[in-house]
């Protein structure tokens, strides 16, 4: 599996995903337990203690939102695995390399993403505060997870968070089966008063690859609309997916539904972390096959909502729209309209109380990591 | 036609109305005599002289991009009813009621949208200018036009625009049929260095409003995933357009290809323009139907460029991103893969050399203005 796939995709959660997360009878696990684990595992890889707590506690967070595309799944083979190839810099000398009031250009020094995209969030955050707004690009840096858990740094400060990150092509541009643009996806949170906050997170391609992922482990075909092969034909067949000179569907599907709108915001993703931080748009990234899917530019940007508006009255007013939302009647035996954020709010409810469920390959994977590690395993729910 | 349709159209052009434009058999008018008969129009109907020259200006670059969907033909029917029946203040008092280094919300005291709009963005451009960033947000103000315009104000200053503006409820939340946001559009330009600059203007609807109404007048159905029924079955007869109780459907279709996304977009322009101005989301907003699509609130954002990178790499690796898109193999007959704003400017070049197609119906309606203001109709090519 290649890092952009993992990257790319949605981190958030369909319907389906939500349905199935609550009704979840995979073995479950304790969260803070699995952090301590996941703690000493990167240190024990070579990260300083801060920085190996700071990623244990993002990607178990997560796992929490029912993200796990983006959680502990990963530590082992994604992250782990490329820091031992020696494509992480685990010491990074994460840099400011220009700055005005509101605005940085960070250098990443090709640290874990989790550690410079953290970095720069909080960069942007501070600008925010002293200015009102802050928008902070980063180059040189790697997979950071989901896009969300930065934008909701902005949340208990009242703020409004922003988070996009490019990554290596493989979504196709209208009237092409080439890859052209990254899964590239787009975070927004805003905080409500008594609502859970607005936290959209969002691949701007049809379907992320994780969802591709999905469809190939149970089994399933691709519906139409996801991926096209080298000829712009529909690839529905989940067990010879990906065809040489093929790629994902931007979102939108085709012309007429909006696929420039798709290629379209995954270009304006690309402009704003790679090229405006001096790096560049993913077509022209062209890392080794083994570094594929490793690098990643980012964006950043922060709102200070009490420099427009009372914070009170745009808490209440995000309330009062999403209560609208949700009254509004259902077709297709849909339960309620949903609030992009709340599925995974409510998943974070049931999940503190009830643990965290992963998967057996998981919980197999992260022994075999205790092991070569060197350290105990115990993730059992106290 | 509501002025939301007019304004939820995605002001960009399609392959489609591209060849169309590039083909056009309709009479040519003179885009200056085009100005200056519409500067005349808006100033007999009581804007200040500067005001009228800007919004017809404005006006006439879109006929000159192609977006016709928001230039002249909207200029009597849409635009100047709507000020002769009391809905719009010709005269407005647009006042920044917050403010700080890099942010500002104004209220634009119910003046045309293009006044309101256009000096939001200087503000933002200013605040850019001094601190590297300006946000603005907008509100009570009304349809500003094509989204692009505003974003397109940065690129001769070396800056990133951006746009948003929401609009009365026609979009449908996934699992409803029910309008439950605008077709909130988002534009952002930025400059290339030989090319021409990017610049997207995208409705976060499938299909803008505009689209509907070519399908209805040219009497062709409308594809699949453009309009749903009450029920939320997909509408195609375009004759019997839009049913009570139905709407458009968002970007991405149905929640398999996406339409999460596409919502999820709609709400933050509602959270940006319509909540952080101090206004509201589109779904309550409630305009008696005389005034529907008439409200508009917006968000409009500057990033200056040389504070994050030097200019002129910038533009070179737009340019490279360019160049490397346009040498993407095509298929389906493609003739090349386009960067969105391009087939605008290849617009606007053809049309400064041979004039402005219009309508026939359109030139009957500017002749019929020309009688009810009493002045000279002399659009000729001269």
């Amino acid at each position: 599996m290649t890092a952009c796939r993992v990257g790319g995709q949605s981190a958030s959660v369909a319907p389906l995903e939500r349905a199935m997360a609550m009704a979840d009878n995979r073995t479950r696990v304790d969260a803070n337990k699995l952090t301590e684990f996941s703690v000493r595992s990167l240190a024990k890889l070579g990260m300083p203690d801060d920085d190996a707590r700071m990623m244990a506690t993002m990607l178990v967070a997560c796992d929490l939102r029912g993200v796990e595309s983006h959680g502990v799944a990963h530590l082992r083979m994604f992250y782990i695995r490329r820091a031992r190839q020696g494509f992480i810099n685990l010491n990074p000398n994460i840099k400011t390399v220009a700055e005005a009031p509101a605005t940085a250009t960070i250098d990443g020094d090709n640290g874990f993403g989790f550690i410079v995209g953290r970095h720069a969030m909080k960069d942007a955050l501070a600008r925010a505060s002293e200015t009102s707004v802050g928008m902070v690009t980063v180059r040189n840096s790697t997979h950071f997870g989901a896009a969300a858990y930065y934008a909701m740094m902005a949340l208990d400060k009242d703020m409004i968070g922003i988070t996009m990150t490019n990554c290596v092509a493989s979504v196709t541009a209208p009237g092409s089966s080439r890859p052209a643009v990254g899964t590239n996806p787009i975070a927004v949170a805003a905080p409500a008063g008594k609502k859970p906050p607005f936290v959209l997170d969002m691949a701007t391609s049809a379907a992320a690859g994780g969802k591709l992922a999905i469809a190939r482990r149970q089994g399933q075909p691709y519906p139409e609309g996801w991926l096209i092969d080298g000829e712009g034909r529909p690839v529905t067949d989940s067990a010879n997916h990906r065809p040489p000179g093929g790629g994902l569907v931007p979102l939108g599907g085709i012309p007429v539904t909006g696929a420039y709108k798709g290629f379209g915001l995954a270009l304006v993703v690309d402009i704003l972390a790679g090229i405006l931080s001096g790096s560049a748009a993913s077509i022209l990234h062209n890392p080794p096959p083994e570094q594929r899917g490793n690098y990643s530019d980012h964006f950043f940007g922060a709102l200070d909502i009490g420099c427009f508006t009372p914070v009170d009255a745009f808490k209440q007013s995000m309330d009062d729209m999403i209560d609208a939302l949700e009254a509004l009647p259902t077709v297709h035996g849909t339960d309620r309209v949903t609030v992009p954020g709340h599925y995974e709010a409510e998943i974070v409810a049931e999940r503190k109380v009830n643990g965290i469920p992963l998967d057996d390959d998981v919980i197999k994977d992260l022994k075999t990591l205790s092991e070569e590690m060197g350290i105990p395993f115990d993730i059992r729910l106290s």
